[in-house]
Parts: C-alpha cells; sequence; structure tokens
C-alpha cells in the first residue's frame, strides 16, 4: 500500500485520475459485452470485472468511507467485485468470475460514471488519507488495465476464430545489436523506494544490500534466439531445467512461448501473426526464462542488482502503454518497456517491511511466497506507473503476461 | 435416428420446420449476447451454441448435402457447432464452448435467417431422404430448445444478483389427490416405437418383452412429500443409497433438489421464488429419485411399465412447452409435462436396434452407457415432441433437467 | 444375500467351509508379508486384506452374533477389515488398505486360526439362519479368492522387476474350431435362480423374460482375433466406441489389453510370457469388448440370452481355481471357465427383488449402477462357485478380472 | 555437492562411513518388511528404499565409476533406486515407490552389505574425487537417516492400530525461560561455508550480506504457545495467513500440527501420547510458522539472521540422532536440535553458486523453487551432520519433518 508522504496538495492527482479512468474506457472500447464477460482462466478475470472491481476500489475506500452519505450504487455489487480482501467481507469466488452475465457492460459502463461523478464532487473535499487512498487507487487501477490487455489477450487466444483485439503496424527489419554484458556495481548498494513519491507498500523501506561481482546484458533476449534456444533441444533437456519446472515442461506439453503457434506465427492483440524475430520473447514463464540462461552460460539477475543498473534508466521511456490501442513488443527498448523481465529473486518483504493498516494493507504482503519479481515494464504497462523500485510478481509458471528475459552472469 | 416411413409427402413438415425454428429464436429473445455466450458447466451448452448448432444441422445434413452450389455461411464455423459427430470431423473441445465470444448472438441469429433462407427455397425441391433429414432435424432443434431452457436456467443460477430469465404466474392453492397405486398390466406386452411415423432410432424397433406383476402411482412426487424425506434424514442414511450414490451425496454435499435455498425458496426461470409444494418435486438426480423410493418402500418403474402404462395417454397434453416464457412444473399434471420421470431402467439397445447410417447414426447407440431412461415429458419439452416410447437419458448424478419421481411397486 | 432354503441339515456344509478357508490361506503361501501389504490401486485390495476380511465375515455375523461368550480376537480390528457394511458401523477407508503393514500377514494367519477354530467348535450347534449365513460366507470367501489372485496380479505387474506368483506350463500348440454362430431360443424364456441352493440374492427371483431372434457364438474370442482387432486399427477407430469409452481410450492412452506388452509378450501370475495367442483374450474392459463386437459386426450377448444358452452347461467343468497355484487362460474351454463373459446387460435388479434384512442385505443392491453383468467363470473362480444364473458384475471400464468376450447377434 | 578441498588424507573417513552405514541398519531394525515396503504419501519414501537408495549412491559413484572391474550386486536395481538424477538415465516414478514388495528388506540388507564389503576393499585404493564422494555419500545417507524417521513416522500414523516404531521416557516437568529476544548483527556479515570442510554445493560461496537491525528470539516456540494460537482462533483468521496459506488451511482443513489429536495427544515414534507442553512444536508447515509469527507480532527470522546468529553456537550439541531409536522434540533445547526452524528466505542461489560436475550436480540446484530454506537440526538428523551454515529447505506445506518456530522482529 501506498505511503505518499505528500508535502502539500497534489495538483496532478484530479487530473491524473480522471485520466486514468478514461484510459480504461478506452482500452474497453473494442468489446462486446460477451467478449468482456468471459474469463479464460481461474487466474484471469473477465474485462467486464476489471472496469467494475477498480471501481469497486474508489467506491468503497474512497466514496464509502470518506464521504458522508454516499449510497452505495448496488449493495449487491461489492460481493461481486471485491477481490482478495478478506478485511471486506464475503465474495464471489474467484474462479466463477465468468459466471456474471450481469451486469452487462454497459451497466458497469453506468457504474463507472456514476461514481467518477461522485469522485469529481468529493475531490476538493477530501483529506489526506483519502487523497492518499486516491493515488493508490489510481495505481491499482493501471495494474488492472495491464491485466486487462493481458486477459483479453488470452481471451481471444481461445476463440479458433482467432479475433482481434486492434490493429498493430507489420513489423519492420532491424538490426539488433550483438548481445553483450556490462559490470554492474558491487558492494553495499540501496535498492527499495525512497520515502516521498507514491509506491507500493512491498518496496519500501529503501534498504543497503550487498552485492557481489556481477554483469547484465544491453539487451532482452529476443525471439530470434529464443528460436535457437528450441532448435537446441532447449525444451527436451531435463538438465536445463529446475525440478519443478521439468516437471510442468512435461505435464503441460510445454515446447514454445505460450502464443506460438508452429508455423512460426503467433497470436497476438491483431491477430495471427508472423513471429517478429528481432523482438523481445515474451510469454516465457520463470522456468523457461531460468532454463534459456541455463543453456546460455548464464543465469537471471537479482532483483537488486536489476534495480541498481535501472537505477538511471528512465522509467517514462520505452514501449509502453499510452492509448486504447493493441500493443506489442518491438524491437530495440531499453530497461523499461516491452516486456517485463524476469528476476531469480523470490518475492519476499524488505527488511522492516510494514503493510499498511486496514482492508487495503492485504494489498501485496500476502502473496510473498511462491511469487517471482519481474522488473522494468511492458507495452501493456501504462506509461508513468514504472519505477526502477518497482516490484511485480508471479508465479513460475505463468506466461499470460508480456514476461521475458535479461541475462546476467557472475563476474 | 428417424425412420420416417412416409407414406406420401408430408404437407405439415414446412410449417413446422419454421415454426420449430422461429421458437428457439423466440426462446433466445430475453437473453443479452454475454447471457448467451456463458457456459455454465461442461455439460450444459451456451445458449447461442443451441442456436448455431441446431443450424449447424440443417447447414450440413441437408443445405451442404442435398442442395447443389450451396455455400457455408462461414467455412470455420462447422469447426465451433459440430457436437459430437465423429465422422464430421475435428471440433472444438465440448468444455470450451464458454470461451466463443465471436461470433456474436446477432452474427448467430444471422446464420439463421441464411440457413433458414436457403432451407425455405430448398424445400420443394428435396427428396425423400432429406425430407427424412428435415424431420430429424425438427426432432433434433426440439430437444435442444428444452436443453436451451434447462442451460440458461443453470447459467443465472451461478449469478448472485438472481437475475430472471422471465416471468411466471404466481403459484395458487391446490389439492393433491392422495398418492395411490394402479396396477399395470402383467405378461408378455410390446413396448417401442412403430414403423410409421417420427422416431428416433434408440426407439425401435417395437419388440416384446415380459413384464411381472406391478403397480405404478397415480401421479408424481410432490415437493411436500420431498421435505418430509429431507426432514426424515433422507439425505444423511446411507442404506437408502445406492453405493455410488452415497459417495456423491458426500462428495458434493448434497442435501435438497438442485435449486433448492435453506430458506424454503428455489431459484427458477422467475429469478427466485417460494417452492410450491403442491407442485412436482424437480431437479432430482436418478440417485436421489431412487434412494426416495427406498425410503417410501417403493421403487422406480423400468421403462417398460410406465411405456406400457402411459400408452393410452395423449403425450400432447400436459404442462409442456408452447411459447418463448419462462416454465416451471406445476401441481395436478399427468403422464406428459412438468418433469421427466427417472426409471430404473438403463439406457440400452432394444433387440435389433440398428443405427442409422452415416454420421447421424451417431445420434443414440453411442450413449448407451451410464445413462438411465427417463419418460415423459417436462415443462420444458415442447409441445409435439412427446411419445410413450420416447428414451429419454441422462447420467444418475445429473440434476439440471427437469427430472423428478413417479413411484412403482411389485404387486 | 443367500436364500439357502435347506430342507434339512447339509453333511456337506461343514467340509466345504474349512476346504475354503484352507484354499484362501494355500493361495497366501507363496506372499511375502509385504507383498501381502501393497494396494495397487484404490478399487483393488491387498492380499492380507482378502484373508483378513473373509474372516472378519465369519466372527462377525456367525461368532459375534450367534455363539453366546465369543471375545472377538482383537476389538480394533473390525473397523479395519470391513468392507463396505454401513449398517456395521464406521470403516477404514477403502483407498487406504495399502497404509496398513499391521497387523502382519502371520497375524492375520493367527486371526484365521482362532476363527477357524471357534467355527469349529460352533458348528455343531448353530441354528439354521447361522447356517445360512455359512453357506453366504464360503460363497463370499470364494468370491474373495478370486479378488485375491486378480490384485496380487495387479500388484506384482506394478513392480519393474516383474516377480511371479507362481509357475504355470508352458502353452502349447492348439486348433481352435472356428468362430460360428448357434441360434438361441426365442419367445418367453426364465432365468435366475431357482428358490432351492444357495445363490445371492440378486439372481432372485427366478422370472420370466422375453427373448428376440438371437444367435450366440460357439466360443471366445481369441487373443489371435484380438491382434486383428488392433492391426486394423480398432483402437483409434472412435465410430467404433461407446462415447464414454472413447473418451476412456483417449485419457488413458489404451491400445491393447491390460497386460500386454509391445513385444508379444503378457504378464501373467507365471511372471512375463509369450502372449498364448490360441488362449482367449483376457483383461478387456466392457468398452473393448463392446468395441470388438461392433468390429466384428456383432454384439454382445444380452444377459439372459447367454443364460438360456448356457443352462444345460454343466459349471463345474473347464478352466477353474482348484489350489493354490498361478493360473491363466487356456485355449479351447466352453461357456465356464478361463475368462467371464462381459454381456450387454447392465447390473439391475429383477422384478421382486428383495435384498436380504440386516447388514448383510447390503450385499449387491447398492451396487446396481454404473455397472455391467459377466456370466460364466474364469480361471480364478474357484471350483463349484458358479452357476448359469451367476451374476458377475464390474464398472465398464475395470480391466483387471479375467475379462473377455463372448459374440452374439440378431437372428 | 561437496567441494572437500582436503590437504591429506582423512583418516576418519573410513570409521565415518562404516558407522553411517550401520547406524542405517540399526534404524532399520524395528521394521517389518512390510513396514518397510509402505509410501505413504508421493513425496516420501518406503524405508527399504532409503536403505537401497543410500547404497546405490555408493554402487554407482564409487564402485561403478572408480573400482574396476566392479560388477553390479543387480543390474536392474538401478532402475528403482535412482531417485532424480535424470543425468543416470530413466527410473521408476517416485510415487509408485510403495509399489515395490520386491527386492524385500532382507534382499536389501544383503545389497548393503554387498556393496560396503567392496566398499570396505576399494576404500585404501582410492584418489581424491573418489573420497570427496564418499564424504557427500556419507553426508547423502545421514539425510536420508532423517528422512527414513520422519517417513516412517509418516508411515506409522496412518494405521488406525497407532503402532510404535520404538520408546521414549515419559515427559518430565520442565520450567521453560520466558521469551525474550536478543539483538542480532547489523552492517555487513558474511554467511556460507567457508571453503575448507565439507559442505553441500548449495552452502558456498561465503560471501557477504547486508543485516538490517534485527532481534531474535531466545528459544523456539512451544507447543503450550501453540495452543494459545489456537485458542485465539489462530486457523480462523485470514488475515493472519498468506494467501496460499488460506487456501491450503481451508482445502486441507488444517487446525493443529500434524499429528495432534483432539484430546491433548499427538501420535510419535513412540505412539499416542500425550502433548509434551514444554516441548518445541513441531510438524508445522512454513504457513503456519508464518501465520503464528504475525498473530505473535512477530516475524521469521532471514537465513542470513539466523545463520550470524549461531555462528558461535556448537552445532554438535542438543538433541540430536544419536542411535536407532525412537527420537522427538524435548524441551529446553538451544539453536541445534529437536526441529528445524523455518525461515523466511526461499531457497536459491548464493552469488557465484557453482552446480558440482556430473550426475551429483543434480543435488541441489534444481530445487531452488517454491522451497524455503529451514536452519539448525532436529531430533532426527544425524549428530555430526549439522553446521551454521546448512540449508535445509521444504515447499511450504510440509510437515512430516520435525519443523519448529523461532521469532524474530525488526529492531
Amino acid at each position: 500500500m501506498a505511503t505518499l508522504a505528500r508535502p502539500g496538495a497534489d495538483q496532478s492527482l484530479g487530473p491524473r485520475l480522471f485520466a486514468t479512468r478514461k484510459l480504461t474506457l478506452d482500452l474497453a472500447a473494442p468489446l462486446s459485452d460477451a467478449d468482456a464477460t468471459i474469463q479464460p482462466f481461474p487466474d484471469a478475470s473477465p474485462a467486464k470485472w476489471h472496469l467494475a472491481h477498480t471501481t469497486w476500489f474508489f467506491e468503497t475506500f474512497i466514496l464509502r468511507d470518506h464521504v458522508p452519505g454516499y449510497r452505495l450504487f448496488d449493495e449487491r455489487w461489492p460481493f461481486l467485485f471485491n477481490s482478495y480482501y478478506d478485511g471486506e467481507g464475503p465474495r464471489h469466488a474467484r474462479p466463477k468470475r465468468g459466471m456474471l452475465s450481469r451486469p452487462s457492460l454497459d451497466e458497469v459502463r453506468s457504474y463507472r460514471a456514476h461514481v467518477d461523478d461522485a469522485l469529481e464532487r468529493a475531490l476538493p473535499k477530501l483529506g489526506p488519507v483519502a487523497l492518499d487512498l486516491i493515488e493508490l487507487g489510481i495505481n491499482h487501477e493501471q495494474q488492472h488495465q495491464e491485466l486487462f490487455l493481458t486477459d483479453i489477450l488470452a481471451t481471444l487466444a481461445e476463440n479458433p476464430l482467432e479475433p482481434a483485439y486492434g490493429e498493430l503496424p507489420l513489423s519492420a527489419c532491424f538490426a539488433i545489436e550483438p548481445l553483450s554484458f556490462h559490470p554492474g556495481r558491487d558492494g553495499v548498494v540501496e535498492i527499495g523506494a525512497a520515502q516521498t513519491g507514491f509506491a507500493f507498500d512491498s518496496e519500501r523501506p529503501r534498504h543497503r544490500i550487498h552485492l557481489a561481482g556481477h554483469e547484465i546484458a544491453n539487451r532482452k533476449i529476443t525471439n530470434r534466439e529464443w528460436r535457437e534456444f528450441i532448435d537446441d533441444g532447449g525444451y527436451r533437456t531435463p538438465t536445463l531445467w529446475l525440478s519443478e519446472g521439468w516437471d510442468w515442461v512435461q505435464r503441460e506439453g510445454i515446447s514454445a512461448p505460450l502464443y506460438w503457434h508452429e508455423d512460426s506465427t503467433e497470436f497476438t492483440l491483431a491477430g495471427r501473426r508472423e513471429v517478429d524475430w528481432a523482438a523481445p520473447v515474451a510469454h516465457v514463464s520463470y522456468f523457461e526464462a531460468d532454463a534459456f540462461a541455463r543453456w546460455a552460460g548464464a543465469r537471471l539477475p537479482s532483483e537488486a542488482e536489476w534495480e541498481d543498473f535501472a537505477a538511471s534508466a528512465d522509467p517514462n521511456l520505452g514501449n509502453q502503454l499510452d492509448s486504447g490501442d493493441a500493443v506489442a513488443p518491438r524491437p530495440g527498448g531499453g530497461m523499461f518497456g516491452d516486456v517485463w523481465e524476469w528476476t531469480q529473486s523470490a518475492f519476499a518483504a524488505y527488511p522492516g517491511f510494514a503493510p499498511a493498516a486496514g482492508a487495503v494493507g492485504e494489498y501485496n504482503g500476502k502473496f510473498m511466497c511462491s511469487q517471482f519479481v519481474l522488473k522494468g515494464a511492458s507495452c501493456a504497462t501504462p506509461r508513468g506507473h514504472s519505477r526502477a523500485s518497482y516490484r511485480n510478481f508471479f508465479p513460475p509458471s505463468a506466461r499470460w503476461q508480456f514476461t521475458g528475459v535479461r541475462l546476467a552472469r557472475d563476474a
């Protein structure tokens, strides 16, 4: 959860709030009511649910808790659109989110309008606690914008008709720079978010850590390099894999990144297309990333190595989400954008970590188990949401996010 | 499959075809695109799928096979809307039918209009084989009309908002006649469909069977009687149950008919309502029906006992489906209508059973395993679809159909 | 359960009881304590469990209930060795039977000796109810002798070292008679056990049934004929299979009888051996038997057809179990012995069926669901246990019994 | 894997080898052939398998690879007793280890004698590589001695007769010192195994790490304190739990440590006994340890905090395994012995980690996923096997080891 530590009123908060709210609506524009209803698998959510849940967050933690006299849009909806806040009472079972044809997409849009109106009226009168929660709500909604895109990609990928969410330019010829390694710093460095400015609770406190000598690659691994891994039998060589990863490969019959087909095409938000060999590989699991690194004679970076290395990079640059169009990784990016980068670091508490009080304190801490940290940002991450201290996390078998690989090695 | 044995042209075929096609559309009228997309569990199908699959049947077996020059509405759709005809090639996995937001409900309506137009033009020129297949297609679509209603009931029941499909009159006061038993015939009788007139392949040939002395109840078991079974500990007494049924009760935590709630209400096509205690119990499995009968000191009738008993009843009477409105069992009906009646007979081939040639021959024979026969008709069965020889069948744990109980006993 | 209807004292009862008890011990002679402890899968039981459970039956229903002053061998053991009699209270979970290293095989032998001694002392004083239960206990133990052998075969088959239970003669050259069909009777016939003599409850009452014209094969299907079915793609042709059977074949990767290996050998109670091509095929499921029959242009016989056909055959002849040695199907047998024969009849109650009173009444009736009847006897059936009215039953996917195929067809 | 870095011949190696080999045999002395055959669940192994697998290790990596002319005891056994070394070829499926009644316990004892004899003859002639592998083999066998005891405890716990493995003294009255916290060091410290002496590959290299201010508890949490956690609703309060842990608690119905019964008794290697309230709690999962710490307003220590704190403790003291008797946690111990202590650290590679070459290199690295580190030693850890740098690891839901809790907190 957020510790905003705002010295005075943040003049940008209102505009940022409503720009964020509008972007979510824009993302939903190409979808039918039915598109927005499907849950492609239990860990993903219907598009409509993302639209409603982000709204429930503001309705609950701002309007209900901080705006006297506010009446819920519909008293039965919090049960449906609470995600995992046990402190907020019982809720609809996650794997059943795809059973909700009602409320309709249009009704959810009305819910959004209702809550946005109330937020607009309430904003001038909110105190600092509520304003901090609005900042948190903006960042929370940005996270769901990325999930919105990855979940709708997973949804459309289930349809043999291969419908496209939007359009993408054809991939152009691109000369990839050769893979090389840059020395990282060793000794005691600091990582984590500073006390000022927004950050999630799990990014704090900023603290010291000791780095051993190491090097980090100049760029991400490309689809072409992944093709070589496949052609060299990478998916059929047990000694390259973690034990749990090898079980997974065999049980699930994994032999390529998630959306690849056998004819050198892949399914994207713009439908089925030729794989862009110069672009960073995406939709690979931690297991695959780790096996690839071993095959390449390297390893994945630790979170601290990555964060220290990226400290001077501008997190607002790169191929990130700006508007409601289809997105895809593109060749040639930097530390932020295109694909999240798996690290070898399990998601765990920083020394002195303290969750926020109340229900929003359930935000991150309760997932500190069986998850690996990803750093950077992807083409589906809203621009402005990123920073070096950001800690994304997913289980080691997850593939439906835009997730890729940057190599590191001991010095 | 059908053996129509039509002596001359059946003048009613065209009107019946288009009336049936229209009724399916009427049933879909209250649904949104999203409603029509959800698959509530793997053995049920989305409403949209029923609309498209019944159309695929006519497009494939009539238009493609018997109308020169016909072009498919969309060449990719047969893969989606074939149900289980292995002879018709590969098909979309059944448990994945809920992943299809496209084609939309409106596109499926266009598909129906396109096929109906082509059928209307083709009808005057079709030969007897094709006309027989149209008769089969009508009956096939009527079966899906019933599944349409039971599947949409299951879909809406998944939604905590409890949306209603339509409206139903309030239940009135009704005096139920006391339960009594009528003697059935013993000795050699004939069952099965005669050679003339439409019937499914599994209803033929008509054949002799020997009945021992027995009696059959004058009416179906009511909700009130089922309540007594519950209150007497019926769901907690293992000796009342088949071994597999008792496992099922414990594993699934079964303690009442499918849509009952603890406050004496039940979910219906008109939303949540007070249980109508005088109406026949519905949505009970074979396991429950069998346990109830044992509790009552009786047994379920065999298929032959039921069919011989019902031979003189008019299958067109009773509470059956006439139009696109909500339906529900009502007090006081006869042998046909309200709820299907479980028999103790496993679904099996009659002596001399011969499946039809070609893909339509896959219709019934391949399900002759682990299914029990139900007789009669329900409130969701289209009027005109029923006959005493009709053999409905479901696995012993199925509950989402309108299924109930009539008792029998040895004389 | 038994209805013995004994006119006077059965002088053979004592000798038959102790001969049966001894045969069970003989069957266990080749086993180590560890062999006798393993449960190869949840529906099978450890050898030690069979030894103890059959003893528990006599201890409970004879000694405890009919012998004043009898004290249980161990008060904790009934919990372990009750099988499925809910009327006898709680019991150890069936899938956990392989967790019992204690009591040891020797302790179970002591249990048997203790109970046999008590039975010997009690026998002269027992009344007719108890004597009927002893007859039932003998037949019950004979059933477990067959399960003992099929379960130990399944156990040893799990071991890559392929240990042999015993020895078998090498298969000799044998000229199989050509397959032909004999007409069965049509019209009203009687099946089921007569009122006198021992039979299980489910075999009664004897009753009339109407048979349509049909023919039955002169012999069982051989391994050589099954090989032709495989070579003709039988396991890869969906239209030959029941829908549920085809799902099973694909899910389990079934491509041959249970114990066949790819090099024309099979695992037997004498270890791995060359398949005896002239012997009847064994260890095939109902699904396979049904698919084979369809491939052969025939069908399986109904139970009634089989029973009427076998009425004049001597059930004591043929390759059945006589002593504690390894057994296997052999070429050239008749209606009884070598392998049980699948029928197309679901296991169901005969008209007027009445289970026995008390816990032993749970014997058969509660399994009348999802099971098919098998007729005849196998090489593992104790000689003397068989009769034409006998109704063996197993689920359609079961293969670990000695189960084979005799064809029939409509006349 | 080991890096022994032995300057000269280690005179103690032979005696330690054969003492270790003998202790394993002693542990098996109370077991019957059947006891030693059972696999209580897929992640545990039969006692017999431990005896054979540790022998296979020496036969394969010493005798086969370093002793010319050695012939395998049985060529079929390596398939059975390889555990997870993919480099050593195919192997018997882990969940099927309980299917092996053959070889018998006595045959496995003969295997051990055969290999021990060969080792004794070979020892004087082995070179440094082989001697390093013998050191590794000793440590490997010590690990399996602990698993032997925890797996046989799990096996006997499955038996409703509650057989005892051995005897334990009755618990005496004991005054527990109050819980208090000692400050740990902060700043840069070193952890990991030094270059000299035996250690597993994952303990190296020794490296620097930065510790923030923190405190560590003076002793482990007792059964009495755990009882308070239960009585305070700890197992029913979702906000105390990791998200995955809460799912686990609900799915598995967890409400107490693994072997506790409702009547204040627990199952031990000496059978069912009163819980010793002053002894450290054992058989709790990471999920439970973490929830308890949160309930207590503390947290689990990190691996580095624990290791630095324990650096000056003598790892050879405490309640550890000395002989083939029953063991159990006792009140009043220190950093080593009684129960392993869960840390909050995921098991991961140290900076510069390099697995050993060859098949033995599969020892630890491939498990660096979804496992948490445990430090110290338990009552089942062979004395002499422990050191502060030791890294035990198990998945967060594992409970069948002797696993307990020491608290820490931020300073």
